[in-house]
């Protein structure tokens, strides 16, 4: 018989009845019943319930067991009484009789968290005995879980015909806009290497040398300050790039890819088919929604109301639009007819900074007709009130959030508004997976403190119109540049690149880099794009983000193996730590003393 | 049309003859032939002629192409004439003319490196100009046999229930032997993180978290002075662990995932099945083949000859076996019986710093009896000599070889001198993957110098007989550690792991580390052994090593897409470079000054 098993604690059933077993596991859970002791025994792939009487050999080691020991038993595969079996448990119809144990691995001291359960746990606690908190339930699937996407996705990409080719991660800077973590050069002392933000440069070289389908798992390097939802070191992205595609060969590719993905591990959630994601453009994106990254589960979309206003008796409003670039935007509210609703979005307004959101709401009236109620009905009068409600078709029971100002100024509120409204009236389908790409991005905007004109996203990506769109407004240039929204998460941005040089420093010369500073800083992809670069475009998807959508969680932690804490920090490893000073020494280096 | 291609350069066949297709790709080759241009036009997939004669629209803007121009070609696919066709080329039987052609993206200046043809280049100009060298076919074959190697080897692994988990790769100093590249820590300044050498300890803590099969084509970092066969920085290896193991099950589990990719990617050579490669001690691999990594394509076993020599009149050797420890080696040269071999390998001895190296021959003697030539026969008289002929199982036509002295002095020499004549007797079976594991390893060797016990290998390994091995003589205890060997490369290196504390912690007392140093050096694992830990083992196996021997290169920077130089930089992407000051003041450091 094997060392330490000739089952796993999920394998056995009625038709091993009578057989002598061997099983290795972790005590899960050990009762007490009346002499008899019986044991939930863990192992990755389920649980048997092994138990042991006094007549065992062993009774007295099996007595002295705790939770979390490791153990290897030898016992007899007995049939449960049917009243006993566990249909829950794909070894529930059995139970194992132990004639002998080992232990494996013992406990030394109190457990300072518990697996079996559901107790809650300080995060410190949970990070710094990570290998306690992954063996509970809800970790080993999430890690399953990520582990099986990310399978899933490479064999979809192999399918269709991609190779996944692994760029360096010891390497120089690249220009993603975040700050590089680096790294010092022993054979090379006071000279630094840098972690790779993406792997942005390498795969657009891929292209340039031909590969023609690329796409990596890569990790990427980010010395960010932590949040909730981002890995303040190291995360991964599905990479991928192709040549000759313009923008819907890549939707059309990564697509399927992502649906696949979502209809694989989605459970219950339907998702939308890919070829069925609406294209909205950046600008309609931020009327509509009040973001690039909407969440199309949620029914609502605003629309500017502004004609209603002008002029009207709603002074404030009024006023508000005869300054330039000023607009009056209306947040529908269906089923939201209500004093109540109104006045309770209306604090959540004020909680949000700002002084409040004038609202219309329509009731019926006792004579049966249609009334519209609220303060701003009251000062813009019936007929501008009706326009209103006609505009967005509302109806009874309905009501609309009004705000105005540069939109610039009041759209992410509105956007949060408009998520605040959806899941307090529960118009937000939580069964559906809602996709949407959102294109046209502008490549430039204008710095409003200094007036400078910079890349709004990618500076990499092809300007709409080539060279000659660049010699016009900046402001209007839009980008071959997208995102995919999913849920209200961006979950992929790529774009097609810009891949002539001479269209390139003119982008660059019009955010005020000059050749010089473009060649210094991207030489490596300037110079390739001489030597015949192939028209080329790709994007990336935040693997971390994509694991957090299905298992239904905000926390990226969650399913991330061993992640830092919120400040960047492996209490486990311990790490960051000092250095040794022959280690710095080797690099040239001297630690600045604080003062 | 898809605005780039309706086929790839490898499509098109006599099926397509009269259509009108779009193809995209570079100028391989450009001839012209009595005013009609002829391009091999090429992309990833493979090359189809194109050709343009004076009556084509585009002719004067076709005339102007070189090669590796990047460009797009509208045309009529023709069927070649029966006697050009080219049955090499899938696309042989036809060719495209040129209707149509748009330059996508162009070449500026000379190529410093020519794509098409098999010319040499410096590597620094290789390096340089990657993107240029990755064109060639060559690079193209080796970086796609990369991709599908690491594809086929997750595969594997999938198909035997493992599950890929991503370890950190921003974490602390990681117990290898090898140096620490360091990354300075921005929000904890003077403190430092550190690349893994090897996920290690977070694959150990994986077994502890219940997680039973791992798997990862893990990047691993090491900051050691460059090689031919080593990458500077950063290089990848297949890492896997299993729970509930001993050293025969990770043989059964990972033998066979190598014999597949082997036998999937190794063409016309064969491949040893898994269940028949031999076990070998590393005692025994050292005595008969004076390595712990053997090439099995060469028969050549070495034996001891020591009583041959006891008191013969050969009186060097003679002297040397009164000293302890010492012995003689002999090297069987079947096929190496002529005085003219036999001098070039004594003078291949020579030139490795040997005074030489003893021989016997054996040949027919014109009386067709069996006759022994060399200084030594002569010297130690027939009887001696016919006993080593016999105990080497050598005939007429054969030679022998010997060295003394201590093994551990001669040892490697003697393995290097028995390839050599493997070699030049042509004893080698070039056509054959032969694959041997190499089993119990020494725990401890005595450093010679300083007279210290030190691990001779992976600290973590469980020692053979466990602790009761280790109150004995430490240079006596064995580990359950292991390597596979593979035509002379060590492919494999694995153990099973120490999962006890107590014995740990008893192993690195012999090594002269005290309970507290191993605690502060590896408390993450130490800790983690204290909650039930389980039994595991498992390997890591170099993929760069695994696709330069499938590939057949001994340079690993031609299975590598973008390696550094032999002095750790990047020429192409310019790394390692100076920080900006701004960089230094945020981590805290400052770049001590060159003298």
């Amino acid at each position: 018989m094997h060392a330490y098993r000739s089952h796993t604690c999920a394998a056995l059933t009625a038709a091993e009845t009578g057989q002598t077993v061997r099983l290795s596991g972790w005590v899960h859970r050990r009762r007490d019943h009346g002499g008899v002791i019986f044991i939930d025994l863990r192992d990755h792939y389920g649980i048997t319930q092994v138990l042991c009487d006094p007549d065992s050999p062993v009774f007295s080691k099996v007595e002295k067991l705790r939770a979390e020991y490791c153990i290897r038993i030898d016992g007899v595969v007995k049939a449960r009484d049917p009243s006993l079996v566990n249909p829950k448990l794909p070894t529930g119809e059995i139970e194992v009789f132990i004639r002998d144990m080992e232990v494996l691995g013992g406990v030394a001291g109190d457990l300072p968290l518990q697996v079996f359960g559901d107790q809650d746990y300080p995060e410190e606690t949970r990070l710094k005995y990570r290998y306690l908190d992954l063996r509970r339930e809800a970790m080993q699937e999430n890690m399953k879980l990520r582990s099986d996407v990310v399978a899933s996705i490479r064999r979809r990409m192999w399918d269709l015909g991609f190779r996944e080719y692994q760029t360096p991660i010891i390497t120089a800077s690249s220009p993603e806009g975040a700050r590089d973590f680096l790294v010092p050069s022993r054979l090379h002392p006071g000279k630094f290497y840098a972690l790779p933000q993406a792997p942005q440069q390498f795969k657009q070289l891929l292209m340039v040398s031909g590969f023609d389908r690329y796409f990596q798992i890569a990790p990427c390097f980010r010395d960010e300050d932590p949040r909730a939802d981002r890995s303040p070191t190291d995360f991964y992205q599905l990479d991928m790039e192709m040549s000759f595609v313009e923008q819907e060969d890549v939707f059309a590719t990564v697509g399927p890819v992502l649906q696949g993905v979502f209809e694989e591990f989605g459970g219950e959630r339907r998702t939308d088919p890919a070829d069925q994601w609406p294209r909205i453009s950046y600008a309609e994106a931020a009327l509509k929604y009040g973001t690039d990254k909407p969440d199309l589960r949620n029914p609502i979309e605003m629309q500017v109301v502004s004609e209603h206003f002008k002029g009207s008796g709603f002074a404030i409003f009024a006023k508000i639009l005869e300054q330039e670039g000023t607009q009056v935007r209306a947040i529908p509210a269906p089923t939201g007819g209500s004093r109540k609703f109104c006045d309770r979005m209306n604090s959540w307004a004020q909680g949000q900074g700002l002084p409040g959101m004038g609202y219309i709401f329509w009731r019926d009236a006792e004579d049966g007709s249609l009334e519209a109620a609220g303060p701003l009905a009251k000062n813009i009068g019936p007929e501008r009130t009706e326009a209103i409600r006609a505009q967005l078709g509302l109806k009874a029971g309905d009501a609309a959030f009004f705000l105005a100002g540069k939109p610039a100024e009041f759209e992410a509120v509105a956007g949060r508004a408009r998520t605040a409204i959806g899941q307090e009236l529960g118009l937000i389908d939580e069964g559906r997976f809602a996709f949407a790409w959102i294109v046209d991005f502008p490549m430039y905007e204008r710095d409003e403190t200094t007036g400078k004109i910079d890349f709004s996203h990618n500076p990499f990506s092809m300007p709409q119109g080539g060279l000659d769109a660049l010699s016009g407004d900046p402001l209007k240039v839009l980008g071959y540049q997208y995102d995919l929204a999913c849920n209200g998460y961006e979950v992929i941005s790529g774009a097609i690149r810009n891949h002539k040089p001479e269209i390139m420093f003119k982008a660059f010369e019009l955010a005020g880099y000059g050749e010089e500073e473009v060649r210094k800083r991207f030489g490596g992809m300037v110079n390739a794009f001489q030597f015949g670069a192939p028209p080329h475009g790709g994007c990336a998807a935040g693997i971390d983000r994509l694991v957090m959508i299905l298992a239904g969680t905000s926390n990226i932690r969650e399913v991330i193996l061993f992640p830092m804490n919120q400040r960047a920090e492996d209490l486990m490893m311990n790490a960051p730590s000092e250095p040794t000073s022959d280690q710095l020494m080797e690099l040239g280096l001297r630690v600045i003393p604080r003062d």
